[in-house]
């Protein structure tokens, strides 16, 4: 595999940099917030979007959550991640339950209306597997996720997050951890290196805050295939404006 | 010391980042070819500028030398980094031998139209003691440096050479490597991220090539006090035009 099918980001070849994509959160509490978010985006390089939809206010409304996902792709033309972060993994407190959350994402995935969705480890394996075999039949990637924001695991630890993505069948392996020091930002970089190198499928990785802000920079060059940016707003701590990403990334592709 | 004397780089402080300061190597091979040169740069923010005194044919004229170091230095007003590499570590081949150069160097010290010299730890331990000496009575910087512009040494053995650098009395240490790939990049940023913390005296450190480009721009993130940046040419390989150096460090500064 090359690319990943719905959200298109490329697994890595050898030691080469990788062209990361620039993916910017959507994190607005209702319809009117979201199109607010997506339309100022217009005029920047942005090449895919995650609709963060813990921050979505309605989220029993699944019509109206399809209807908007669908509005999102039909009115920004880009690849749309859907993704419901726990607050133990850094995002907003909701209602919902775990079976809720399964429910969501089956109807979410059943409407074919996103191109990739992303599921947390910390999930369980049987609603895991069943998210993975209806994503597979919709032709949705999905992303397995590992978030620290308290502290960077030792290289082990999170190369064995990385394992075990690939080894329950994810299209795309993400981790984001939380650097104590600028060693922690080498050790995260590090292992992007190796395992991106290692492993079938694309990785995304990122060292989050201000330590960590410059592997959101650099990490394609370490080999990660995507890089979060903020556009309204950011959805964790060290993420830097779309303009500012897409520019640094620009003089980087140039000079290569 | 929190700040180089003739040279004005920073000692890094514990974890923190360095902002780093930008050098552009001036090439020209006569006084005229040197005057485009910094003349092209005079709407670029630039820190300081590095003789490349190598490529100057005229090598033995040690009065015109004098000259054109004092003419760089008021036309520019940016401090001036004085530097005769060596064939052995990348510079141009040249007519002088060993003597010869550190009388170049006596005359250019005491002339005090510069504000640091660059000496390579190959040069004997004797000239290198005595060319400080002299430095120091006219509070100019001594910058000893290591280049090996085919592989990237152990961690062990540039943790060394830095040493080497600080026990010798440097004002300054320079490490700069050759990646054969993105780990020797990584081993690069790990040393300078170490030793920066470490030592008392500013550090500089490069991968150069292509793979090691993102270290001319991360660098400052994890210790590098300076970071070399093209200007009408390169003088190593992987440098980035001076305006692109300038742009990234300044989103960089924006965003921490």
């Amino acid at each position: 595999m090359n690319m990943s099918m719905g959200l298109q980001l490329h697994t890595r070849k050898g030691d080469e940099a990788v062209h990361p994509k620039i993916c910017v959160p959507l994190m607005g509490k209702n319809r009117e917030a979201l199109q607010d978010e997506w339309k100022q985006l217009r005029k920047k390089t942005v090449d895919l979007l995650e609709w963060r939809v813990d921050y979505f206010e309605k989220n029993r409304d699944v019509d109206l959550i399809i209807d908007i996902a669908e509005e999102i792709h039909r009115e920004t033309t880009r690849p749309l991640l859907f993704t419901k972060r726990s607050e133990a993994e850094g995002g907003q407190a909701v209602s919902l339950n775990e079976d809720e959350v399964v429910q969501l994402y089956e109807a979410v995935i059943a409407s074919a209306a996103v191109h990739g969705i992303d599921i947390e480890l910390r999930q369980s394996e049987k609603n895991t597997q069943h998210l993975i075999e209806q994503a597979r039949n919709q032709e949705i990637d999905v992303i397995l996720s590992h978030h620290n924001f308290t502290e960077t695991p030792p290289a082990q630890r999170l190369e064995e997050k990385i394992r075990e993505a690939v080894d329950l069948g994810a299209d795309v392996a993400k981790i984001a951890v939380m650097p104590q020091s600028k060693t922690d930002v080498l050790t995260l970089l590090q292992v992007t290196e190796k395992m991106s190198r290692t492993i079938p499928i694309p990785l995304i990785s990122m060292a989050m805050g201000v330590n960590g802000m410059i592997s959101r920079l650099a990490g394609g060059v370490f080999g990660s295939a995507l890089t979060f940016a903020s556009g309204a707003q950011a959805s964790a701590p060290g993420q830097i404006p779309v303009a500012d990403v897409e520019q640094v990334l620009r003089i980087l592709n140039r000079n290569m």
